[in-house]
């Protein structure tokens, strides 16, 4: 009935997502401690910070400063986002502290690149090469490639999933030139467009032309299916998620307010470890996260489980 | 790579589910506002009183005056719940307004029956001969087969499928033997259990065994999963969803507070319409109904897509 996976691995986003986008403020010891927290739950990668413009991302002001502060757990893996050089350059001086590995990004729609990064789908594939050069010459793994609004656009509309395929060979053709091997591409549904029809039919097609290759999916709940398109693409085989604890998060450049998080990592967890599918992670410990989290950024967050509770208490 | 139909049929049962949950007080006026606006969306069934207890359900004390309230739309069908003789004679008094239909109704859990209606399975099962008499005399239309706690229970566990499949065949053992014929079984997940792996395993298995067997699935959101059900449902062909307005309401006898609604209307809706399933009703006009919901019970209330908006407005 579906080729449900054994296991998944799962990269908690949850504070990057979330710090950048609520309107806080939130001190820099109360990121820390909901760090410091999901660093216990079994989690073994978490995106702590951006490394952006504070004046565009109050939020992320004191991302140098979080970055200091976490208590780093051996065997976890604490990572950040740039968008650029001088956010990269910020990343590299943390080398000691954190994992940095580089990404090879495309968008599926020009006109949310133009939003959201200012250039142009050329523009930012000819920089993918200096990208990935700078990458090698800094000494930082390229190991995954991305595509930000690969469902659907809000500025554009549908991707036909021809054009995702046509993605995936330029980000390849990019890996290839440059001599470097991608552990997998991940499929952001950054505007949340997508359907568990849509996964299922854009990784099959992937699937079908690129047997080996291992896809990522990154999906936001502004419509409510990010739990079903998780599903859809457990199915499909899918072994790599993004998610967001208590579904923290947003995007400031969706264009519209109602703008969801990630998937929520425990409505995910929980998931998983009813159709028995391991994630190493303890979803009562990461339960008190998600509630921890609220108790950060002041006011309720969308999570169903830390509210309705697991099932593991009621059975025998 | 899916069965999913052509059509699906939705009762709306928000007005029941919320105003029998909801501390409120709500006037009747905007109760029935509510229900006034959901006619217009295009549903042709709402379930909009319950026939209980007043003590025990103060929301309801004025269901009366709510059924007196409403505006009929023509070819829409409203209707009640009761669980005992004295409800139901207070819905026949009403038949001119309300489209009165019995119910077969079993629980797979013995446990929640005690609780929820104070009778143990076996006594469930003898009633229902009484009852099916009573429906028949009164001239009311023996349409469902109805079994709560369908995939789970808070207070006895995981529903073997097995225990389903003697369930569904002692309902339809009742219907045969009182000479009516179902049109359906609704399997309710009243506390939240299922899974979309296991709406597909009941759901095939009841289908294999009952080819012709008309499933309606009640899919209650408490751990997040409600959409993802009802998609993995849709995938099965099934064509029969209960969905509450904004994700209005929840079980007042589930044993925990967090318990939530039914599986929201207007998220369902959305999914169906992205899907290409017709299900007949306007999706902006109940998203307006699900914004009035909240404004009525006075709180945010769980729906996405009413908050995240749907995609049409974006494509071109």
């Amino acid at each position: 009935m579906s080729d449900l996976p054994n296991a998944v691995h799962i990269t908690e986003e949850g504070p990057r997502e979330g710090f950048q986008i609520e309107k806080g403020p939130i001190s820099t010891a109360r990121k820390i401690a909901l760090i410091d927290a999901l660093s216990q739950t079994g989690l073994d990668r978490i995106q702590i910070v951006s490394f952006v413009n504070p004046k565009a991302v109050p939020g992320m002001a004191d991302a140098d400063d979080i970055v200091r502060g976490v208590t780093r757990k051996p065997g976890v893996a604490y990572t950040a986002l740039w968008l650029n050089k001088k956010g990269f350059e910020r990343a590299l001086k943390f080398s000691d502290r954190l994992t940095n590995t580089g990404t090879i990004q495309l968008s599926a729609s020009e006109k949310f690149l133009l939003r959201n990064q200012n250039r142009t789908a050329a523009q930012q594939l000819a920089e993918q090469h200096a990208i990935v050069e700078g990458y090698k010459a800094a000494g930082v793994p390229v190991e995954r490639g991305s595509i930000m609004a690969a469902f659907g656009c809000n500025f554009e509309g549908d991707v036909p999933v021809s054009r995702l395929v046509a993605l995936v060979q330029q980000i390849l053709d990019v890996a290839q030139e440059h001599g470097v091997r991608l552990k997998y591409i991940t499929l952001a549904d950054t505007m949340a467009w997508a359907t568990p029809l849509a996964v299922k039919r854009t990784v099959g097609t992937l699937r079908e032309r690129w047997p080996e290759l291992d896809i990522a999916l990154h999906l936001h709940d502004t419509r409510g299916m990010a739990i079903a398109n998780a599903y859809a693409g457990l199915e499909m085989g899918v072994t790599r998620f993004d998610s967001s604890v208590a579904g923290l998060g947003g995007c400031p450049f969706a264009g519209h307010q109602g703008a969801a998080g990630n998937v929520c990592t425990e409505d995910l967890v929980f998931l998983c470890d009813e159709l028995g599918i391991r994630t190493g992670i303890d979803l009562d410990t990461l339960i008190d996260c998600a509630r921890l989290a609220e108790d950060v950024v002041g006011h309720p967050l969308p999570g169903s489980v830390m509210k309705g509770g697991t099932l593991r208490r009621f059975r025998g």
